[in-house]
């Protein structure tokens, strides 16, 4: 079978990793499944703003739709605020295509050193479920008075039972199916009675419908503190947009580098393509140098693969991923090493293959 | 001279840990300035609200104008919503009394064990000035078709220049007075472009009036990974309501345990009293079972002393808790001793005297 997918590598970083991730997701999916992945090249960016106005064509969604999915790189540059970058590519991406599900797995893999003490690989394990096209990301809000010092801004975020009630059962499901069958709901409904509060009536109503998971709900403060204090005790995680956010840079950060955060933004319906890319951002700082990870867009390349059914290449680049890292031959500056990109990218596909 | 305290010992662990913080501060202030402290305990509570349907009288909030402070335990309890507990006397408090100021200190005192890798004590040494009145926690928004599936439901986040303005401005203040004069900004405009924009923009333009200052903009992600990458960077941090609460019980967690985190919700203007409590809330789980640690409430009354102009006193608590944690005599369950509430009260009041 032919895999059509649009490759979109952004701005900084994005490009370098994602090229590794093409070859690592292209070499296993013939080797591991017998499948052809057909990439094509989108220059949608911040340089293509600048010689265009606009992040992508008139047509840019239109162009996407026929793809069977999209593997993103990162977009944000200094020199162009976040409102046009973030705001006419990735946020309207997420809602345009309705890719309600954002899977952010968080897993301590062996080589890789842990900024928290006494945790041993494979302790920390972890899916994060994000709710990605509403809640506190809403674009909606607004400004009176700009300018003085008399202005207020609101900002307000909408939450729907429709929206909250997918999400939460995607991450029961994927609890049911997962060896601790644990799922803990964050929310912060004893300040945000509204938006959060109906968050937990949902959560209450669909648990019913998995009495065989276990299943609890938390304050994202606290959340934040177990992070830290005791990550092993979490399965599955579902949150809000916001909580989502945030907690998954933490989840990224207790299991060694965020150049290991992989994500998925799913439309489980199959009706819009959905979209692969790694956590880390653009990272202006380091782009072009050959010191990013490429490892977090690799992985992100394998959600991709599971996503179209090639479930044993998925399965190789992880495997390839884990060996690479607990060999600890090759070593990105994140981890500590000095290795570039390509170094990283090479020992996967070697793996891989 | 006689300062008035009101005490508000509250739910659950509340009442155990304020009885600690009272005697070392009477102590303190008696010894070390000279000054007497009037304690007048207020029994608002849920108990209380279980007997009078109300969580305080209906003169309440005019009861404790005339007071210098007030001390308080925490509320919320299993037995009633967090929509009557918190949302009747702790949140309308803050506002009421126009506490703008939370701020939330996090220090790793010596010989409290540190679940990062690598961190020596005093390493990690920050002060978090947390937006108190207004932000997300504004009680805005509401809901439609509730009850359905069509239920929507909004939350609506309210911002004012002047809001912004006043909490940016108490944390320069602090960061001026502080050795490495730095400040950190967290918001997170590059999704939230309304609220948390204007935040940005007031942040700019107070910036100019502390040039002094090294003053930055960080995004709430990358803020909580940092707080566990590299904690000891930040010095003094501003951040909004919401992001604010998230980002203390991380820096509570990095700094060893949520039993040692003190907090000041301050009114600079003194038109009405400043309140002071520890972070951790009523944790009906451990109540009345001696084992909560005293040393955050003690910490937070060490905060009190300083409002109250006691500089010596609180010099003195600070100094007799840190004492007490290095010599490690004296460890309650957080800090994986076994010793009892009172136990740890009595090796404050004893380091103190
Ligand atoms: C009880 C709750 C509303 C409160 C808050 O979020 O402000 C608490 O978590 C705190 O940090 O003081
Ligand atoms: C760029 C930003 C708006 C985005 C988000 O907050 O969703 C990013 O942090 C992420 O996690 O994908």
């Amino acid at each position: 079978a032919v895999h059509k997918i649009a490759v979109i590598g952004g701005d900084g970083i994005g490009p370098e990793v994602i090229d590794q991730a093409v070859r690592a997701a292209e070499v296993a999916a013939r080797k591991h499944d017998g499948a052809e992945l057909k990439w094509n090249h989108l220059p949608w960016s911040t340089a293509y703003y600048k010689q265009h106005g606009r992040m992508l064509p008139e047509d840019g969604w239109e162009q996407l739709k026929p793809y069977d999915a999209i593997l993103f790189g990162a977009v944000g540059d200094p020199s162009v605020p976040d409102k046009i970058t973030v705001h006419e590519l990735l946020l309207p991406m997420r809602r345009k295509f309705d890719q309600y599900v954002n899977l952010r797995p968080a897993y301590l893999f062996a080589g890789v050193p842990c900024p928290l003490v006494g945790k041993k690989p494979g302790e920390i394990d972890m899916l994060v479920y994000r709710e990605n096209t509403e809640g506190e990301y809403a674009p909606v809000g607004g400004n009176l008075y700009p300018g003085t010092e008399n202005q207020i801004a609101i900002q307000t975020g909408v939450f729907t039972w429709k929206g909250c009630e997918r999400i939460l059962r995607a991450a029961f499901e994927a609890a049911q199916k997962r060896p601790r069958k644990k799922l803990t709901s964050i929310t912060k409904s004893n300040a945000q009675v509204y938006g959060l509060g109906l968050w937990d009536d949902v959560f209450n109503t669909v648990r019913k419908d998995y009495p065989d998971v276990d299943s609890s709900s938390l304050l994202v403060d606290a959340a934040a503190m177990d992070f830290v204090r005791k990550p092993e005790v979490f399965d599955v995680v579902v949150a809000s947009n916001l909580f989502g956010d945030i907690l998954t840079d933490l989840s990224a950060a207790v299991t060694g580098s965020i150049g290991l955060a992989s994500s998925a933004n799913i439309n489980p319906t199959k009706k819009f393509p959905s979209m692969f890319e790694p956590v880390h951002g653009s990272a202006p700082d380091i782009a072009g140098q050959g010191k990013a990870n490429p490892l977090a867009a690799v992985l992100s390349a394998a959600l991709m693969l599971d996503h179209l059914g090639l479930a044993k290449s998925a399965a190789a680049v992880r495997k390839a991923v884990a060996t690479v890292l607990a060999e600890g031959r090759v070593k990105t500056p994140d981890l500590a090493g000095t290795h570039t990109t390509t170094d990283m990218g090479n020992a996967v596909v070697e793996a891989v293959g």
